[in-house]
């Protein structure tokens, strides 16, 4: 074991801007991510806390161009049908939004988590197995800050049927889809929500979620 | 809008050692987290990402000593219930796992899931209503960095039943329990995982984790 590091100030202060400035990317460059950045995010990723230490997140890179073709044209109209339900006015700022940069991000990768890994021994996960999908969260929100530390944008696509990308990406059936991202520099950058800044909604003040008992 | 942050270097690097050395911790000092920290965390924690920004996270401080006693009693009784399935062997292993510090720790946060939360207007969540719940997970997950910039340890327990904390707490029955935290000064740091030390199980490369399509 080496000495532990202590942070300071400064590292504190730039953590909460990297916070601050973390967004849901959905309009990328078209500059292409080198492999060592994408290796460096994954083996950060792969430090993430996991319940037992199970270890369960899956990451599949999807290189063919067939399966993005595929993926995209599922999430569009995945959104379309999303946007049926609203009222007109809701209706009509929901189809100016940019949701998602499938189309033109350099690098996409479908998260999945593996429900019954061997890592970890069962460990913690009797009485609340979906830990093990929280885990595969956590896995994910490492890499997006790990990115934007990069000055990389990464953004989080859920407008889709888990069970349509587990069989367009040909990974094992029993793996549990989490998430599919958006990797790549941004074409801008922002430190208020854009849903926020669309005027989709306001953001709520930590007192409206903190209570006592 | 201010002007974007770059991040340099050593901030990337500071970074790194902050994922390396976050654990999941399970051995607490005395002293108590002052509540300028303990606000500082939970702002922070309010900064995480949300699907469509719905900022379904609610904080529930146990400040009553009555309660943390019964949450106390409660996850010990779960602890040895879940320790009757192993073999003799890792049963064994397992009796001398500390797996929480829920006992000794100054502050216990119970973090729930609000599955109907009016912000966002339901943005992103149609196909996949859990992004909810992963939006409060990526939340824990901002405060448990968060606390370690700070020397905080933050320990995540998971052995317990949802029903049981969710009654003990009195909150809204619809809220959706996602995690016991205990937050403290750690008695020690480490850069290895607990169950790693204690020899439960090895770390995966992440290259067991990654595969291409």
């Amino acid at each position: 074991m080496s000495s532990p590091p202590t942070f300071d100030d400064l590292f504190r202060v730039n953590f909460a801007e990297l916070l601050r400035w973390r967004r849901d990317v959905r309009a990328f460059r078209s500059d292409p991510l080198s492999e060592d950045v994408l290796g460096r995010l994954l083996a950060q990723a792969a430090r993430a806390p996991s319940v037992g230490n199970s270890q369960p997140s899956r990451f599949v890179i999807v290189r063919s161009a067939e399966r993005r073709r595929a993926l995209l044209a599922h999430v569009e109209a995945e959104q379309v049908a999303a946007g049926v339900e609203y009222d007109a006015e809701r209706r009509s700022a929901y189809s100016r939004l940019k949701l998602h940069g499938l189309a033109e991000c350099p690098v996409v990768i479908a998260v999945f988590c593996d429900p019954d890994p061997s890592e970890g021994a069962g460990l913690g996960r009797k009485t609340m197995p979906e830990a093990l999908v929280y885990s595969t969260v956590c896995a994910i929100h490492t890499m997006w800050l790990a990115a934007r530390a990069e000055g990389i944008g990464l953004g989080w696509v859920s407008i889709l049927q888990p069970a349509t990308v587990t069989e367009l990406l040909d990974v094992p059936q029993h793996w549990h889809f989490i998430g599919l991202l958006c990797l790549g520099y941004p074409k801008y950058e922002d430190d208020l929500p854009l849903l926020h800044r669309k005027g989709w909604q306001a953001q709520l003040t930590v007192e409206a979620m903190v209570i006592e008992r």
